[in-house]
């Protein structure tokens, strides 16, 4: 029995005592030792830690206590994510020497509250600056539906170990597209929340501005009851503006009667393939959208203001690095970093202007419509290494450039789940469409993906991998 | 009977129908003719307006109904605040060919909503940037107490017409310490509320993180009772997080009683002259504040990223303007909003970024204090066209240096109310104190304010003036 393949029934089956957390953990970890060889997911494996978590749940079952809501859940994070007692790389070289995290970040420490098993964290981009993570400090990680293509970025090794069945759950990080990307490219359904949802503290920070945390998972319905467990109010993380939480696990039957929902055109269209626009499609027709197209206001100047804002802050982080030591920074960030701290102030202010006004566009929208969709990546995952898209004869850089379509979204703050689709014109490879919602409406983005995994499709879905 | 010596008496007056408010506009305008040409305060004049909000406040009277809390109140606004039908200026040559304003700032409606009587529009720095209010276009405000003296900026006309006895209320707005700045040189009560607190849509905007507005008034009880009329929460600003009104005025008389009062040593020292040092002394003794000095953090480093940001987000803000027509710009301004546009965006994210710690520091800080003491200003009114301020051996440029020590206070975002002091040393001119609190504290530096007042001293409080 593949323990990884539903993980709700596997969570049901360890609260009856069918299921031993530490079994469910080691299938898991026979899986990374099997797998990882060849996708190259992990960078450190948290072995006895997750003994010891699978055996407190253990334990808690055997004594006849009801269990929290995600006991035995194996899961490891984007290692820019604390972990007490290990180094928090970030994808870095420079930070292989830096001092052991002193305690978990907030969304480990919940998962830890709520059961689930830490087994490990994962490859991403240095930084998270890209969209593809192909680390030079260590190695890229690989598409586990065909391991010479890229799993996306930068979260791209919480893509792979969830779409490679190691682990049912991964956090990642979302600043312009770093879960939806790899969510894309993978094949597996994942969350950005709301700006302001969800707790980054304890994460290491790329853009104050922009930054997001959420989950990475092999379906809908445990996305939206990882979600539920990440969410609640924190004060020491100044951005976290969420009061309160608003579970919508319990909702996610309600199905989509009343559901305004639309299909985004121009800029989404422009910059997606035949294989994207068919991902599209797919979920269009799933969830009965309203024909025609919807156009999302400033779509390509959000994108070059996220890009600003971006470069801006982040070269801003790194400078002492930039100053003294850039030759150990990721080659390929580090001219980039540097143009963005030097930008003039007044285009990072514009940019940051052009935002409020963005939000308000953005918002309006949302008084017509429920959900819109558009497609997650503008293409299946490329070959590792490869510079260039074409797309619909335009010509962009690869690791820039495969988080345009998910840009202008998060630049509005707006939640978004990816829904893996499997189009024919992608040839075996997945696309993820984005079914974007209203600010705080994480309900009907979940719900909608709750939707399409009820439909149980042949090209909806999370799919059994080949690697 | 000099009507606007008290206004408190007035607005009684005006309520049991001894006083018309006409009679009481008449007063003001009358001031208003004798006194601008010497003390160039107003810019126009809204004399068929203040005619009519003043008839319909008697009409009121007349019919019986009860009084709004400012009926008959005579005030006047910084060129900056909208107001319908008229060009809102912003103290430039440039917008005098702008259309006119639709509708009024939204603190101009609350007043006018509460019964307060329009008289005109008033001189300060252009596009508020300057402590001095030598505009160029439209010539400098002259203090009432020496016309051949600064008003301070940029709200100097604000200062200026309320120290004149004009108005016994004016609007200002705060980025770095223009309310506080014209408040202290001009010896008249000064609130600048906490960052966020009151709306300012409608108001010419400057530095969208940092701009505040707020009232100049030529008593404390009056700046209390026009706080909670302007105050409230207006979805429309961004940057109002005010979500209630917190009325302060009915809590005046509830004394220092368990406040925790210091005074501010080391930079607030440093650049204060022996005059300045001498304000925060008499203010010290008049509350019973606790020997020895309190440290503020990182004041220095907090003038410096005040000062980033406003260059950039100023800069940025007239770029088109800089780029196509700066000679029309104020000549003391165009280079320091060239600069600041130019600037690196590291140094601009750098300041947000040190902002975020050092408002932690400060809050910290009132853990331990309710209230803390530091002067307005380094020193009394400088001559018009002075270029240095000498303070303790160092030379400042007087434009850019008169709000040295309000910077580093509003930059936290802490309500200030600026209480008028005569010292000895500064020779019949007045240097104002800062009564700091923490932030949503404007009880706190309002109660004490009021307490000031109530005392009736010599040397503290508003004063007649001479000219």
């Amino acid at each position: 029995m593949d323990l990884s393949a539903n993980s709700i029934e596997c969570l049901r089956a360890v609260a009856n005592g069918d299921l031993k957390a530490i079994d469910w953990l080691a299938q898991s970890l026979s899986r990374v030792e099997a797998l990882n060889p060849r996708v190259n997911a992990y960078t450190l494996l948290t072995h006895e830690r997750a003994m010891r978590e699978a055996e407190v749940v253990d334990a808690l079952q055997r004594s006849g206590a009801p269990l929290p809501a995600l006991a035995g859940l194996p899961y490891a994070v984007k290692n820019l994510f604390d972990l007490e007692g290990e180094v928090t790389l970030a994808g870095s070289r420079i930070r292989q020497t830096a001092a052991v995290a002193t305690e978990d970040a907030v969304m480990v420490a919940r998962l830890k509250k709520a059961g689930a098993v830490l087994t490990g964290a994962l490859n991403m981009d240095e930084f998270a600056y890209g969209f593809t993570t192909e680390n030079t400090h260590y190695g890229p990680a690989r598409n586990p539906h065909d391991t010479s293509r890229i799993a996306g970025g930068s979260s791209g090794g919480s893509g792979a170990a969830v779409a490679a069945r190691m682990v049912p759950l991964a956090l990642g990080s979302d600043t312009n597209g770093s879960i939806r990307v790899p969510a894309s490219l993978c094949g597996v359904w994942g969350l950005k929340p709301t700006f302001g949802r969800l707790s980054r503290r304890g994460c290491f920070p790329f853009v104050h501005n922009l930054d997001h945390v959420g989950p990475i998972a092999a379906s809908a319905t445990l996305l939206a009851q990882v979600y539920d467990v990440l969410q609640g109010p924190d004060a020491l993380d100044p951005a976290c503006v969420a009061t309160a939480v608003q579970p919508v696990s319990a909702q996610l039957g309600d199905g989509l009667a009343g559901l305004r929902i639309g299909v985004l055109g121009g800029y989404f269209e422009d910059n997606a393939d035949a294989a994207a626009q068919q991902a599209v499609d797919l979920l269009a027709q799933a969830l009965d959208a309203r024909p025609g197209r919807v156009q999302w206001p400033y779509a390509a100047q959000a994108r070059a203001a996220a890009f600003i804002v971006t470069a801006s802050e982040g070269g801003s982080l790194h400078i002492d690095d930039l100053r003294h030591r850039a030759a150990q920074l990721e080659p390929v960030s580090v001219d980039r970093f540097m143009a963005g701290a030097l930008q003039p102030a007044h285009w990072f202010a514009r940019a940051v202007r052009f935002r409020r006004l963005y939000r308000e566009a953005v918002n309006a929208l949302f008084t017509q419509w429920d959900l819109l969709l558009a497609p997650a990546t503008p293409c299946a995952a490329t070959t590792i290494g490869q510079p260039w898209l074409q797309i619909n004869g335009g010509q962009q850089p690869t690791r820039a450039s495969m988080g345009m379509l998910a840009q202008p979204i998060s630049f509005a703050g707006c939640p978004v789940v990816v829904a893996p689709t499997w189009p024919d014109a992608a040839q075996g490879l997945p696309i993820g469409g984005q079914l974007i919602a209203a600010p705080w409406r994480e309900d009907v983005a979940l719900r909608a993906a709750a939707w399409l995994e009820g439909l149980n499709a042949q090209t909806v879905g999370a799919r059994s991998v080949t690697c």
